[in-house]
């Protein structure tokens, strides 16, 4: 059963942060509810403040520690932080683990701090749809910083989340060295580089072979934007502050050089596109129970039409 | 460069059985040349006399030796055969193997063989879209067998070969009991199941443990067709007459219920929205390089509109 939903009510409740609505939007996304459309044109003219920051890692380097010790930098420096988890991996997607997570957290009574998992995958689109849709909830809620958390890089689902506004990208000594991370793709999407865990043995390697590897791969960025490699153990909080000053810069070159709006722009076209496609298969599934799609095969199998003829029907019966 | 192609001549040609012409015809598919459209529509009107049938398994468990041997037994019933390797592992697939093994078979020199891979993945679609453009082509050139070989199970690009008429699935002792193939979702998708390579140890569990699976899931199964399993060393020919039995007794038996139209508008369906799919991630590209989709994103970041209003937008202008 689908409950009925006040989307102008709980849209003027989330813009004056309250975390129930906020919550209740967030949960549209997740089922991709009927009202999300409604809900999306609702916040439209109230987003673009937050400063979306990606932070991705495999599984071990210490993403939740970090998002954690991140989200108290923030604080301390007056800004509200909203945390969306999209890492299955992570303790805050895990339901127990995140009430316990909370509990831990400093951030629990504080109305400046929003966490929130997202879980959506049985949906059309998946993740890939409903990541960009919680940044915008969260965005308009008026968070200054929407902070999301992601597993690995190269995954198609969760790749979305890597298009923020800046993107934070964890290793730790001993997780590959920089051939590896070449490997994996992360150089490309990275802004700011963190070896967390630079108490541990090997931690010198890492940071010299991911500067090296980052030089190299110099004529792929951005112009104007050095990508830095700081050092952190966000357990203790060694270089938090860096990585927090490091962000902070990253946003102030972002406004000047003009590449704030051009990301956006990219991530708004991602989102565009992820959602028409997403919006074709469900028309189509429609038409299939409707019996156009049952009938267009059919023709296909006489040999009185051709599948490419076909699928222009489809497209038109499922836009017209 | 697109050279021009002559589609009524190839067309005529390749229902002529002429070789260079059919493989021509599966080169415009293999490249998704822009004459594709035009030599589907010309097709369409021959296909559907073809049995059309599906072989898989694993890496090792022998596909390769049993397309061989089926070729033969096919051959012995007087039926012209075209094999489709859409394997990547698949000696069918690999270049130079390729015509080590056509030069080693007795198929060689035989017109009523075709023997022919697919590679087409930089496309959108991918192999989903080609590999029932190309099945389409052998079964208008009027092959009465068209024997698709794919690789294991799973894979989305390759799953579209696994709705033939008939499929085959291919295990071999000590490559996994009837839990691990359950799990593997092969008994959801075979007719036939060969357990190959009999002579090794292990083969009695292994034939026993899938009979057992497949009477446990039997409900699933559509009425009035046992799924056999049948026990075939395809390097010495052992079995590969049953095989080829069981597969002219489906036939009958899928002509007979209905199911075989059931199965190919079931196909056909799942190919029309397939390219409607490509088709309209094609347009949104073309689209985007016009300036239409940057529009909607510039918009979209503006709060001037929402991703849905865009995506609609989107869409109808993609089609209308």
């Amino acid at each position: 059963m689908i409950r009925s939903v006040d989307v102008p009510v709980l849209v003027e409740q989330s813009r004056a942060g309250m975390p129930r609505a906020i919550g209740r939007l967030i949960s549209l996304v997740d089922d991709q509810h009927p009202a999300l459309r409604e809900t999306m044109a609702a916040l439209a003219p109230h987003t673009g403040g937050a400063h979306v920051i990606g932070l991705t890692g495999s599984p071990g380097v210490g993403k939740s520690t970090t998002t954690n010790a991140l989200v108290g930098a923030f604080r301390k420096a007056g800004k509200s932080v909203a945390v969306l988890a999209v890492d299955p991996s992570s303790p805050f997607s895990g339901g127990a683990l995140l009430g316990d997570r909370i509990r831990m957290s400093e951030a629990a009574t504080d109305p400046g701090v929003y966490i929130r998992s997202l879980a959506s995958r049985g949906h059309l689109g998946g993740l890939s749809v409903a990541t960009p849709q919680a940044i915008r909830v969260l965005d308009a809620a008026g968070f200054d910083v929407v902070l999301v958390e992601t597993v690995g890089v190269g995954q198609s689902e969760v790749a979305v989340a890597g298009s923020a506004d800046t993107t934070l990208v964890l290793l730790a000594p001993g997780m590959g060295d920089g051939i590896q991370a070449a490997k994996a793709g992360i150089l490309e999407i990275g802004d700011v580089f963190v070896v967390n865990k630079a108490d541990r043995e090997g931690a010198d390697a890492t940071v010299r072979d991911l500067r090296h590897m980052i030089r190299m791969g110099e004529g792929t960025a951005p112009r104007g934007w050095r990508r830095p490699v700081v050092r952190a153990c966000a357990m203790d909080g060694t270089g938090i502050d860096d990585i927090a000053a490091s962000v902070g810069d990253h946003l102030d070159w972002l406004a000047a050089s003009g590449e704030l709006r051009r990301r956006r722009t990219a991530r708004a076209r991602d989102e565009i596109s992820a959602l028409a496609v997403a919006e074709l298969r469900s028309r189509m599934g429609d038409l299939g129970a409707g019996g156009t799609l049952e009938q267009l095969a059919a023709d296909v199998v006489d040999g009185a039409s051709d599948p490419f003829a076909a699928a222009d029907a489809l497209l038109e019966s499922v836009v017209g």
